[in-house]
């Protein structure tokens, strides 16, 4: 069995350092074995799909949302290792009113936890939204909560 | 006392086969004794609240989106009579920045609740928020906490 | 150590009374040690940031949902003392698509937080999201997860 931080170093994937909160909150809470994760943006990734953003530019900002998502996960934890499975994301798209591949956009974020966790402990509950606006004009914004390991 | 899927009898509803996925997630997770179960928007059901469909077309939506919602928990649970409460619905109404009735639409799947089982075992938290739209174009898109029996 | 209650007499705060839910749910409902509270506008505080509601407005509305939040926390504990800490909350800002300030708005909140539990206690997780329109055509709206003391 690989494990999930031995899966990234195969994947070349590094997380990304934790990006500055935008306000007087913290990146996670952990409450028992669940830990709360707030939301992220992705840095560079502005815009709204169905306006000027195309749902592959969707994609990378929500993979790009779940990397950061997975650096305060590890920083929650101290590793990957510890996490026992995803349970739900809520996943937000800004776009316009007539744009219907919300789930598409996030699905780059569920598939990285698919190739990072596997489908026992990567598979998730999920939302997809879109979103009238979002955090310093973000295209994506993610939230998640995940178990850890027991 | 009359069971929940004795109540749904009594009421002539047929749960719907599960909807097909939109992306790579679950339907649900269960963590403990908590189910989260993934957003469902109800087919048929497109187009925005204050533009191109009314609030008893909303309240319709929220209803069918709740019978999607019941069908993935009867799936987890085997059966409804596993419900211990509903503990909370987040609701969202596709919708023009003008529309304030909100409340109205997402009352159409938390009456059902309380029909199918009663006010202590469906009295659930709830927000009700308007998105500027929803995947595939859904009028409506709700996900649930269930609590399941001890 | 000063209590949360003795907190906010120090602040000169009185909580309002509870507000009239606008729909067929609970204005909260605890599961083992945690409270799940349902999403809170605040009477006084509609219209949409980014056309005629600045961000001032906006942190004042916030604050205003976070009394009522904590209105219905004592309502649902007897006393803001048996807050064990503040997991997590997610707020909603009505807003035109080039908003991009929706986090200091619902600092409002997080920050009357930290005024009557402490950093400790107060410190919670986070998402901030634009929406397209809320309930009555509130502002803001925000539910809130706490955990109860043991």
């Amino acid at each position: 069995m690989t494990s999930p931080e031995q899966r990234l170093t195969e994947l070349g994937i590094q997380l990304p350092p934790l990006r500055p909160r935008a306000g007087n909150y913290l990146g996670y809470v952990r409450h028992g074995d669940l830990l709360y994760l707030s939301g992220q943006g992705a840095d560079g990734h502005f815009g709204h799909l169905g306006a000027d953003r195309t749902v592959e530019d969707g994609r990378r900002a929500a993979r790009d949302c779940m990397l950061n998502l997975l650096a305060q996960t590890r920083s929650a934890l101290g590793s990957l290792d510890h996490v026992g499975r995803i349970v739900k994301l809520l996943g937000f798209v800004a776009c316009t009113p007539d744009f219907r591949d919300a789930p598409q956009v996030i699905d780059g974020a569920s598939s990285l936890l698919h190739e990072v966790f596997g489908a026992e402990r990567g598979g998730h509950a999920r939302s997809a939204i879109g979103a009238a606006a979002l955090p310093l004009g973000f295209s994506v914004e993610i939230e998640m909560v995940v178990a850890v390991a027991g």
